[in-house]
C-alpha cells in the first residue's frame, strides 16, 4: 500500500497544563527543512542524522526567541507515521506550544486531525488497522487489565490470528476458484469433505475468538455493578467499605453521560463501576417513580447485582421480583450484611458480611472478580477480542462460513459457495485493514486525540 | 563550583492525562545503564552515542512488555542538569507512566523531588540562580508578556546586568582591601572622590532596575482590577463586556486561594484580574456586613479600582470615602455607563461609557493599560525585575552602599565601609547564586513542578 500526502501535519503530542516539558510533533516530506525555518541550533537539521537530538532556539519572523528546545528529527521510512518526522520538546506551557504552532502555520503546515499521526502510520503500512485501533486503548486505559489487552492487540496477536484465519480460507477459496475456471472440465482440485472440514475447523477458530470477547469487554469496558435493597440495610457502608478495600479510581473521563453517580473501583486490574440504586424498595411510592425507573435501568445494564439485606430485612420478594424481571438470576449475588449482630443467620444468602468488621469483604471480592470473569483466564499471548467492530466483522464472518459449508452439503454450485468464502475473507481484511472503506477510517481515527 | 550527587533520579515531565506521547526524565551518573536495565532495543544503550534517540521496548521483570518506547540518551556534561540523562517517551497514560517509574524505583532510581533537575542544572553550573528561578516563570507564565519577561530572565539579561554592578564593585573593594593590609602605610589605593563616585554610579544601577520592578510585578502576576459601586449601575454589564472585547482567560490554576469570583482578561497580552465587588453599597446593612468586609479586602490589594456609575447615582460619597480610606486617589478611575441615555451629562467623570453600545470601552481598556503600566514600557533587551527575592536583596545591597558612601564622606575607617561593601556583594551574589544558602535554594526549588 503506498500512501503519498504532501501535507505537513503538526500538533501537540502531550496533555494541556504547566509542566517541564511539552511536545510538538511534525510529520510529512520534508519537515525537517520547515522545522529549520524556525531553528537555530549548531547546525542545519537538514545536514543531521536520523534519531539525533539537537539544541537550539526557536524564533520567530522578528529573530525573537520563543523558547530554547530540544527537536529530534526522524528521517523516512524511520518514525512512527512512515514519514519524515520532527518533535520538538519545550517548556511546558500551553502558550509556548501555540506560539510554536502558530510559527509552524506559517509556514505551510497544517493542525493534524485527531488520529491522523497514527492513521498515516497505517497508511504508510506501519501498522495493521487493528493495532491502529489499539494505540487508542492504550492510551485511554483505565486498568491495568484493559491497558493489558490493548497492549496485545498493539503487539499484533489478534492481528496474526486474524491473519492466519484468513490465509487458510483464501488457499481454499482460491482453489475453489481455480476450479470454477476449468468448470467445463468437471475437475475437482479440492475434495468436497477436505473443504468442509477445513471451513468447519476455520469457524472453530473464529468461535474460538468471539468467545473471547466478553472477557475482552469486561478488560477493557469494566463491569457494572449495582447494589440494590431496602433503606438501611448497609448499601452506602457496603460501596464505602468497597472503595476502602480495593483501589479506588479517580474518575477524570470528560463526557461521562450517565448523570447517576457512581464510584469506581480496581480489584486486581478490573475496573468495576459500582451503582448505588437508592430507587428500589418493596413500598411502592408514588413520588419515588423517577428512581425506580433509573434503578430498573441500573439493573438491566449490570453485570452483576449486589442484592443486599440486613438480618430485618430479609430480602423482600417484591424487590426480588423487580430484580429477576430485569436481568438474569446468575447475575444476582444475594448478600447478607451485619453478620456480626446475629452469627447463626438461617436466612439464605449467597454470601454474609459485616461492613462493620470487615468480615466476608475479602471473600466478595473475589466473588465479584470470578462472576465478572465467568471463570475465564487469558494468558497475554491469546488473542482477545476487546473491540466491538472486530466482533462483528468476525460474527459475519462465520455466518457467511456456515451459509458456505450448508451450500456445498446440498452440494450448491461452486460459484455460490465461493461468494460466500470472499465475503467472509474480506470481513477478516477489515479487520486488519487490509480492505477498508474510508468511512470506516475516518470513524475509527476521529476517536483519537490530537497528536498521535 | 562542584556538585556531586549520587543519586538517579526520575520524575514523569509532562502533565497527566491521556495523551499522545508521555516524558520520563532520567538524571544521574550511569543512569543510561540503568535504563538499559528497562529497556530492549537494538543494541544496548550504553553504547550509543549522546544526543541519539532509540525505539524499544520497556520490558518488567517478568519480561512483560509495558510499552514501546523511545528513549534518548544525553552523556554529561551535555544535558539539562549537566549529569548523564534519560528520557523515555511511551504512550500518554498515567498507568504506563507509574508502572515505568515504578520499574525504574527497583533498580536505585529515586522520585525526583519538585525542581530537582533544575537545581542539579544550577548546582552543576548549567544556568545561574536567576536564570534557575526564570524557568518556573517560564513554564508557570499565563500571558504573552509574562513569557516575556521570564524569557529575559532565562536568557540571562537580569543576570549580566546585575554580574556587572557586582563586578565593578569587587574592583574596588579589593582596592580598599589591600588599602587596609598596607594600613600602616597609610596609602590611599583609591581616592575617596573615585569611590564616592564610582559607588553611586553602582547605587544608580540598583535604583534604575529597582524601578523596572512595579513594571515586573505587572506582567508576572498582572493587575487586579476591582468593580465597585451602587447595584443596577452595570457592574456586571461592564464585567461581562470587558470579557467580550478582550481574550478572556480560563483559569484553572490550581490552589486559587482567594474563594471570590473573579475572570481574568488579557490586553495586550498583560494579566487583569477583574473582581466584581457586589459588597459595597451606600446603604450600610448590618446582613452584608461580611459583603463589605470582603469587598474592602479587595479594594485594598487592587491596582485598579473602577468606581461604576450610573446617571441616576452619580458617584455616592458614602462609597467614595470608603474607597479613599483604603486605597490612593490615583488608581481610582470614575467610570459613568449608560450615556447611551443622556448623551450630554454633567457629572464628573475619568471616563463615559455604554455597555450596551460598547462605546467608549475601547477607551477603557487602553485607560486601564496604561494605570497598570504607569507610562512604562520596556524593551525585550532591558533588565527587568520581577521576583520579590531579588528585589529585596537589591534593595539591601543599595542601602548598604548608600550607608557606605556616608561612612567613606564621613571620613570613618576602612574598615567600616569594606564590611558594608562586602555585604552588598553577597547580596547581588545571592541573586545569580553565587553563595546562597541550603534554605533559601530550597525555597526556590520547592516551588517548581515535578519533572523539571
Amino acid at each position: 500500500m503506498n500512501f503519498i500526502n504532501e501535507d505537513i501535519i503538526t500538533a501537540i503530542a502531550t496533555p494541556p497544563g504547566n509542566s517541564a516539558l511539552a511536545i510538538i510533533r511534525i510529520s510529512g516530506k520534508n519537515c525537517i527543512e520547515i522545522a529549520d525555518k524556525i531553528f537555530i541550533g549548531k547546525k542545519p537539521l537538514v545536514e543531521s542524522d536520523s534519531h539525533t537530538i539537537h539544541y537550539g532556539k526557536v524564533i520567530d519572523e522578528s529573530q525573537t526567541v520563543l523558547d530554547d528546545v530540544l527537536v529530534s528529527i526522524f528521517k523516512a521510512p524511520n518514525s512512527y507515521t512512515g514519514e519524515e518526522s520532527v518533535e520538538i520538546s519545550h517548556h511546558g506551557n500551553p502558550i509556548i506550544s501555540q506560539q510554536i504552532i502558530a510559527l509552524l502555520l506559517k509556514h505551510n503546515v497544517r493542525v493534524a486531525e485527531p488520529g491522523e499521526f497514527t492513521k498515516r502510520a497505517f497508511l504508510n503500512g506501519r501498522i495493521d488497522l487493528a493495532q491502529a485501533e489499539a494505540v487508542i486503548d492504550v492510551i485511554s486505559s483505565r486498568t491495568i487489565s484493559s491497558l493489558k489487552g490493548s497492549r496485545n492487540q498493539l503487539d499484533g496477536i489478534l492481528s496474526e490470528y486474524v491473519t492466519t484465519l484468513r490465509d487458510s480460507l483464501v488457499d481454499f477459496s482460491s482453489l475453489l476458484e481455480v476450479e470454477l475456471d476449468f468448470a467445463e472440465e468437471d475437475l475437482e482440485f479440492v475434495s468436497r469433505n477436505d473443504l468442509i472440514s477445513k471451513l468447519e475447523e476455520i469457524v472453530e477458530g473464529i468461535t474460538n475468538l468471539l468467545s473471547t470477547y466478553s472477557f475482552g469487554k469486561v478488560i477493557t469496558e469494566g463491569v457494572n455493578v449495582a447494589i440494590v435493597g431496602e433503606p438501611n440495610v448497609g448499601k452506602s457502608s457496603l460501596l464505602n467499605k468497597l472503595l476502602k478495600e480495593s483501589r479506588a479510581i479517580v474518575s477524570e473521563i470528560p463526557g461521562t453521560t450517565r448523570d447517576i453517580i457512581h464510584e469506581d473501583i480496581e480489584i486486581d486490574g478490573i475496573l468495576f463501576k459500582l451503582f448505588d440504586t437508592a430507587g428500589l424498595r418493596s413500598t411502592s411510592d408514588k413520588i419515588e417513580k423517577e428512581g425506580v425507573t433509573r434503578a430498573i435501568e441500573i439493573i438491566k445494564t449490570a453485570d452483576v447485582v449486589l442484592f443486599v439485606s440486613d438480618l430485618e430485612n430479609s430480602f423482600p420478594d417484591s424487590i426480588y421480583t423487580q430484580l429477576t424481571e430485569n436481568c438474569e438470576i446468575e447475575r444476582i449475588i444475594k448478600v447478607l450484611n451485619k453478620i456480626d449482630l446475629v452469627r447463626n443467620s438461617t436466612i439464605f444468602s449467597d454470601i454474609k458480611i459485616s461492613c462493620k468488621t470487615g468480615e466476608g469483604i475479602d471473600t466478595l471480592l473475589s466473588l465479584l472478580k470470578k462472576k465478572a470473569l465467568h471463570g475465564e483466564i487469558y494468558t497475554e499471548k491469546t488473542a482477545i477480542l476487546t473491540n466491538v467492530r472486530h466482533f462483528n466483522a468476525l460474527y459475519k464472518a462465520k455466518e457467511l462460513l456456515e451459509k458456505a459449508v450448508g451450500s456445498i452439503k446440498q452440494n450448491y454450485s461452486g460459484e455460490f459457495i465461493s461468494v460466500d468464502l470472499r465475503s467472509a475473507e474480506n470481513q477478516l481484511n477489515e479487520i486488519i485493514g487490509v480492505v477498508t472503506s474510508d468511512d470506516i477510517l475516518n470513524n475509527i481515527f476521529s476517536k483519537f486525540c490530537i497528536g498521535k
